[in-house]
């Protein structure tokens, strides 16, 4: 206890100057009051002012000179230290011995990465990402797992580090049948998840202080992977036909732009034609990399879409990425690569030395799946399933709050975008709120701007991401219920506040 | 087939109205033929005319208009009339089209990464690394895999991003016997193989111009990883009694460095105490990470090892990590990290952003072979079937080459250094060349030395690594024999050239 506050009130001094050399109150080479001085100030005594002293020293924010004031050191702000420890082995030897973290460390600490966090239960979750257990195709799966283990090979070695001979093989059929994506069995990469693709990207394709190009709104965990190796994100509107190409040009130099033309996260809309060859001759010109995600495309639900902009790039500048995480299972992490022909072995080389290859097992049973049909088959089948939810969604939506919502992104994927037309943005967390207290989690569209909404959005209403993946076509209906009766509540109080 | 066709018909339409509108053919503007004109016109259906103008118009190459003629939108054709889509990049214009790479990406394009190359057959291979795939226990494997699919968990979504929780807490207990390590369970993270251990550290821990201290020789694939990342490799030489500590003081600034205490690679030393407390001393001292790779350490035949760095580290500033690669297969990717309490956030946020978390599949059913003791069996009867061999291999070694040879690190590992007492380091090359001819791969151990045998090294004898975890006692017996009539070989050729 004794100990407890006393900790407590040493690192609140410490947050404290911490945070005033970050915010530019004490600047470099400022001298910082004498311990004594500040322990009669803050009515501590010496040796805890003396002790968040020599912490600060140590963590390279003031210098202490013998005899001397001590100093803010010239290049201390910005602070960027992780938090410090809440219950390590020895709490006080490690606090006072965290050594430094790499700049990529420094920017991923100070990240606004939203925790990770375990499944909740017992609610109903509008969620998008996760996909229903019972929608996994348990018995080919299993059949095809069961098949790989019983031909291990002789030798248990290292794979290929572009990925499994067979599953490229199958992938780049698949790929060219349901995609029309044109490429050799070279350029196919398997890696764990797009997320792995994105961070392959980042690291080969930028550096520090590049600017990468991101739609607003957008895929949060993909513009995050760019922040963390040092690019500056320049943000690009999104409009109903998706990244507004006509702001490329007003840009300065741009090293690589991250795109999801086939289906926008999380807008859902289609990037036309014309503002593909727009995008892809900008590139061209200013020698721009460009990474297509097509993280859902097998979820079209009217006219499938054929173009992808791999296939229309004669220069070699796009990589399509995709994923199997939005039709078997994110828990399996597998996803590809489509790469230009001169990457393909400098992405082989990165991928060895960050992980060797993606695990042979998973990739093995994939193949088979997709070599048996038994994975078109499931999209299939998964995709009515699908649609049915998004049927039953659109459905409870128009019953429970017709007139009152806009709903966008209906034509594919596994989420919907609702927009509240008579509520403002700024009481999404109200309504999120109070559709929490009916037992229904939903999930604000805000987050997914960054840095916040363009001035040109004319609809600055409140706005929902609803992804139904998880749910049952009666859940869907219950959970929307609950959702307009939120609404209705967030109403009476904005007019009771009035 | 009717189908089929129809839908190749389909195809075909829709790649002319493409092609045509690339070409500049159809231009912008331009009246598309009305779907009844069209099919008169082809002999086709209204209704395969009309589901290729809904492609068209989907993919945004035409717009239809209601009760109007459907135009081609303005700026579906490229710019920069660039023929192509038949053959996918064209190599000529993405060749001059290859944008920059980043710094990290420059620096593994012109690093000396020995190209990855599949299995080669019909030799007697001496490789270290690879395992036997009879070893593996499959039918443990394949009952836990089976009960692991049995029970799919009803929301299939990313985890915990430090890994699965049941398997990270039968690892604490598990490395907690058997290998005395004191770690809370969050202090462990599972990753792709200790590879993914190597490049999180690296990316986290060090900053390009960064002095990181490495074995020499030692372990190559870390070091590249390092490099990767721009730090300058300082190596310290390794003795009979592993890394030689008295070098460390000498160094200057330092940021990290990268041991194998308990079985050095290659050598095979294991670091007494007082060079570990040197050590760590040292690393206090100059605020230096270790990295602590305990790769082996199941298959000490002596003495079991219990310390660890990181069981002696107070400072917290050891970094633990270990692999399934040598117990299990190096194609499950499983390998694992203990790390200070500060580092666990910043872990387990660049694991997130890097591929989210390492498989669940294979996480869960390692989990259960260690719950079950099936794994603990499995290591014991694998260490005997080593052992084996590495007797045959050490009496073969004796029976053809004894006097001739010092063989070294047999206390431990899957493979022996074998030094030729009369043969130069640079005729290495000449054996591994000679046993080729005789049907035996050899590997130099030149190769692992980094940039070269260090001046003191009394022995400047040819070397070899021999690995036999893939061989029968039987097998190496002749491969011996093979090495040594090599051997014959190349010293004839030597007497001769003189």
């Amino acid at each position: 206890m004794e100990k407890g506050s006393k900790t407590g009130l040493s690192r609140r001094l410490y947050e404290e100057f911490r945070s005033r050399i970050a915010d530019g109150t004490y600047v470099a080479g400022a001298v910082v009051p004498s311990t004594r001085a500040l322990a009669v100030e803050r009515g501590l005594s010496r040796a805890t002012v003396s002790l968040v002293y020599e912490q600060l020293a140590a963590d390279g924010f003031i210098e202490t000179f013998p005899g001397a004031a001590s100093r803010v050191v010239t290049g201390a702000a910005p602070a960027t230290l992780v938090t410090k420890l809440s219950n390590p082995i020895n709490e006080q030897a490690a606090a006072s011995f965290m050594l430094g973290l790499s700049a990529i460390g420094e920017r991923i600490s100070t990240m606004a990465l939203a925790d990770w966090s375990p499944a909740r239960t017992g609610e109903i979750d509008f969620v998008y990402g996760p996909l229903a257990g019972s929608d996994f195709p348990s018995l080919n799966w299993m059949k095809a797992v069961r098949a790989v283990e019983r031909q291990r090979g002789r030798r248990l070695e290292y794979e290929d580090p572009l990925g499994n001979p067979d599953l490229r093989r199958e992938l780049q059929a698949h790929l060219s049948l349901t995609r029309g994506l044109v490429c050799s069995i070279d350029q196919l990469m398997i890696v764990n998840g797009s997320q792995q693709a994105l961070d392959l990207c980042a690291r080969l394709l930028t550096d520090p202080g590049d600017v990468v190009v991101v739609e607003n709104p957008g895929y949060r965990m993909a513009h995050h992977v760019f922040e963390a190796y040092g690019a500056a994100l320049q943000c690009v509107d999104v409009d109903n036909h998706g990244l507004v190409t006509d702001q490329l040009d007003g840009l300065g130099t741009v090293r690589l732009a991250y795109v999801t033309p086939t289906h926008q996260f999380p807008l859902g809309s289609f990037l036309p034609i014309a503002r593909r060859r727009q995008l892809l001759d900008w590139a061209a010109l200013r020698k721009v990399w460009i990474i297509e995600d097509d993280y859902d495309s097998e979820y079209r639900y009217a006219v499938r879409p054929e173009e992808t902009l791999q296939s229309l790039d004669a220069r070699g500048c796009v990589i399509h990425i995709g994923t199997f995480s939005k039709t078997l299972s994110p828990q399996l992490r597998l996803g590809y690569l489509v790469l230009p022909k001169p990457l393909i072995k400098i992405f082989a080389a990165a991928k060895r030395l960050t992980d060797r290859h993606t695990a042979t097992g998973v990739q093995r049973a994939l193949a088979l799946l997709l070599e048996t049909g038994g994975y078109n088959r499931h999209v299939r089948r998964i995709r009515r399933l699908q649609q049915a939810r998004q049927n039953a969604l659109v459905k409870a939506l128009d019953m429970h709050l017709g007139g009152q919502v806009e709903v966008q992104g209906a034509a594919s994927g596994l989420h919907l975008v609702v927009w509240f037309r008579s509520l403002p943005a700024n009481v999404e967390q109200l309504l999120v709120e109070a559709a929490l207290q009916r037992g229904v989690r939903v999930y604000p569209i805000s987050s997914l701007f960054n840095p916040c909404r363009p001035s040109w959005e004319k609809r600055q209403l409140a706005g929902l991401v609803m992804g139904y993946a998880l749910l049952e076509p009666e859940t869907i209906e219950i959970g929307v219920r609950h959702v307009a009766e939120a609404l209705f509540a967030v109403r009476e109080m904005i007019c009771q506040a009035r």
